[in-house]
């Protein structure tokens, strides 16, 4: 059995019967089978001794739990790894960065406090899957739509709190841009509101998210300076319709005038949506790789025109996908406004593919809608929650086999055509050389929310490969490496790699990293609270961690 | 001449001449006459002991001066109190919270470092204006427009940290939010960059705001955790067109229907600028002021029938404004939509006033555009920044005299008609008990970003009456605390009420404000950096202000 650093298994055992009277003998894991469920089912160090695994689990059913769960970690110097509900696949699952931790496993919180309709929110606990929040909305016929990532069993929270973004308006696909209001459990155990909440008995605590004073949300999120026991989400109104489109462009250069029209269009609010990217002829993932394609691209100093033409084989280098909700003659016009706009900067781009839905949906049209990526008519699209991703993987024959697990690549790249071509040389020489297949032949850019560009793509990894494992790891931090010596950081990663990551957002001899654990030793002395969360280290812990 | 709590003169002089030595002896004021311009012109106690008062400013050139001038304070423990450009007024101008603090002025650093039409940013220093911002994308004929407050003569960065908002796309009205990226001067002197910026050499600092870890941006706004000298804002596409309108409503509780359409508009993307609602039955701003109206809108148990029809005379009791930015056809379509919707919801709602123009505006267009709050035309409405708001207090017979200064009173309210009806209710009770005259018969809501309203009217203050200062310092504490109990807390004060604010944001004991300060004491142990900001004190002076 694995014990907490720090902790003989005699302690370890008095503070497992602590927490067993504060829970009940039945919310406190520690057999092997139960453990299981904790560990990262895609961990790169599977079966390794570098696995980062959990000594045990707790499984509070309230907010006076979770203070109780933290006071009795502050007097044991027990680690303790809070998570929400849900898989976090790609990015480290449930498994703690401190191997030895125990997951507070915060699912038995599942309930949906309010909706307000006329205002658009509804205030969660740290259980509420997308799929909890969708069933309850659509229950009570409430006219809001859910903003889902892909999966839908994730935690609202969880997803908001680690940046996560979803499909549909543009004021509500930055999950943590739209939360509003937080109530946090803090390392010390004190129960903490933020934002208008500070103020006991508040109207507004879902209304207005700054507060008071200085705004303290964001070291909540990606961070571990608390537990999130409540949290406010704003929630878009039930459109009237949707309309959306496929821009198709021939040439490899014409990315540069396609963004623009996007930026253009997205800043203005003229469209919504993922502005999805995708490229016939660098070809995506489930495509069959080719890795002349990944060369060409990688050419020093660029690709040429003839090889270019040559890979294309008569395909177009671009599809774009802009969708535009709204009342008909609203999310028309903006659609008719955008193809106009698109021919005049790209005069031979054509439309291949447009979409037109009157909302709420039939159920026929309902039952219709595509679970996969890249289909204008995606659930996700509509903000219903599903689990169509996971088709993914099972129907394509280009994955390596077994392929059963993959750890995501996610860079922030710029937005522009001129920024996507660098990286993408970049990236597809660095590509070539490891002679490492990424799922792509070439990262295409994904308009994760409005200004960003994220080229993100997976790194595949099998429970049954250590082998694989250590390529896909060697490349991931290569790649890591080789973004942040050109300007291109990560906006999320596992664990595995959250110190290698933050050992790079290094300015001025790591100012930021530097303040961030001032402040983590200031609100967690005892170093309880997920320790190593995205890089930010308790000082007990830190010299271990720079070694 | 005032000297900084805890220091000698003798010592004190040592700094100035420190300080002199690092920004040159022009650029350190402590004459009368120079001091006298950091005072804060509409302070609530002008010329009595109370009055927050400097000893002397610092204005550095650059960041590493700043720096010099941080490590100064630290050795000397001299307090400081960093101010950007324009003058806050209303909300305590330029003037510190401990009386004693040195200004640092960073009026100096005005550059626009960067503006990037394509990906639509601007990197800008603490000094640049929102006519040096405007200014320099004219000049240069970019196609993007600033959200500026009125006035223009503030900071972008300083409105930004403040929290203030303006008047064009939705995106954008709420300046913290449309920020991306900062360069902070640390209460150490060390320099730190958050977001990308963390990452040397980042290609991607104002694209993405949150970096990777905790976002920490937060804590540097209403905050005094740091001196930001370099922020990324995002920056709106000049629109095609705008057109807007008023709808009026007759009756008091048409402003639940009102709102309902309102939220749900602006939650939808289906409106921008700011939504100003008026009261022509209750009058506004400038309008002659009428007590019987205060009271019957503060009835207990709210306004009867018959005393709300013998208050209006026949006027309507509400008149919202509507505004759309985009394509003819697009702002076209979102227009008529919402006069529809506005429609079913009140049926015999009017449009009494409709306009539309083409963008670029024509010379002669821009020159006829309206200075003033409540027209549809007005600069701000088209990202101009202006002066005109300082127009309203010269103008209006309602004001008392002598009228030359104010404070602000900003309580946000729910988002609901109900919401607005029950804290009307309660603040022109109060209001009418008090017998003082705040500008407005009853307070109207703002829709100060989407989901917030505000009611927020100024509290009247002079020079040269005491009296009348104390009256408005009472008024305001005992709304304040009214509110609070109601369930009400303020967006923003000026230093004179930050404590008693933030008295009130005592969720369990506190436990924000204390959240505050223990970060506060971890990173600025020595307490020199805008002690007492919005109610956040250093230890060492902690004591002092509870007392």
């Amino acid at each position: 059995m694995l014990t907490p650093p720090g902790l003989t298994a005699a302690r370890f055992q008095q503070a497992l019967e602590r927490l067993r009277r504060v829970v009940g003998n039945d919310w406190v894991f520690t057999s092997d089978a139960d453990l299981d469920t904790y560990r990262d089912a895609y961990s790169p160090f599977w079966g390794e001794a570098q696995e980062r695994r959990a000594s045990a689990a707790v499984a509070p059913l309230d907010v006076d739990q979770v203070q109780a769960v933290v006071r009795i970690a502050n007097e044991f110097k027990l680690p303790i790894y809070p998570i929400s509900t849900g898989k976090n696949l790609g990015y480290g699952g449930s498994a703690p960065n401190l191997s030895g931790s125990v997951i507070v496993d915060l699912k038995r919180m599942n309930r949906i406090l309010e909706v307000d309709a006329t205002r658009g929110f509804a205030l969660v606990e740290p259980g509420v899957s997308y799929f909890d929040l969708y069933n309850h909305l659509q229950q009570r016929k409430i006219k809001l739509w859910i903003d889902c990532p892909e999966p839908g069993w994730g935690s609202v929270m969880g997803n908001a709190l680690d940046r996560g973004v979803g499909y549909t308006g543009q004021a509500y696909r930055d999950h943590f841009g739209a939360h509003c209001g937080m109530e946090v459990v803090l390392p010390s155990g004190e129960l903490m509101r933020t934002g208008m909440g500070a103020l006991p008995g508040a109207k507004t605590w879902q209304d207005y998210r700054y507060g008071f004073g200085p705004y303290v949300d964001g070291l909540f999120s990606q961070g571990n300076f608390g537990i999130v026991t409540k949290m406010g989400i704003h929630l878009m109104p039930e459109p009237e319709s949707m309309v959306a489109g496929v821009v198709e462009a021939a040439q490899y250069h014409d990315i540069e005038p396609l963004v623009a029209v996007l930026n253009r269009l997205e800043n203005s609010g003229l469209c919504d949506g993922m502005p999805q990217i995708s490229s016939p002829a660098l070809g995506g993932l489930g495509d069959p790789p080719n890795p002349e394609i990944t060369r060409v691209i990688g050419t020093p100093g660029g690709p040429k025109p003839a090889d270019l033409a040559r890979i294309a084989q008569g395909k177009p280098f671009w599809h774009v996908r802009v969708l535009s909700y709204g009342p008909k003659e609203v999310a028309q016009a903006k659609w008719a406004y955008a193809k106009r706009e698109f021919r005049k900067a790209v005069p031979d781009c054509r439309i291949v593919e447009e979409v037109a839905y009157d909302i709420p949906l039939t159920p026929e049209k309902e039952e219709a809608l595509s679970p996969y990526r890249l289909e204008l008519d995606r659930k996700v699209n509509f903000g219903i929650p599903n689990l169509g991703i996971f088709a993914m993987g099972a129907r394509s024959p280009a994955f390596p086999k077994p392929s059963d697990g993959h750890m995501w690549f996610s860079a922030v790249v710029p937005r522009s055509g001129a920024g996507v071509m660098e990286a993408q040389n970049l990236f597809c020489r660095a590509i070539a050389e490891a002679g490492v297949y990424i799922g792509f032949n070439a990262p295409i850019p994904l308009g994760y929310s409005p200004h960003l560009f994220l080229m993100i793509f997976p790194v595949f990894l099998s429970k049954s490969d250590p082998v694989m494992n250590r390529k896909g790891r060697e490349l991931l931090m290569h790649l890591i490496d080789l973004g942040a010596k050109s300007g291109y950081g990560e906006y999320r990663a596992a664990p595995a790699l959250q110190d290698f990551i933050m050992d790079r957002y290094s300015f001025n001899k790591h100012a930021y990293r530097t303040f961030c654990e001032q402040l983590k030793d200031a609100v967690d002395p005892n170093g309880i609270l997920a320790a190593g969360r995205y890089g930010i280290w308790p000082k007990q812990l830190r010299k271990a961690r720079r070694s």
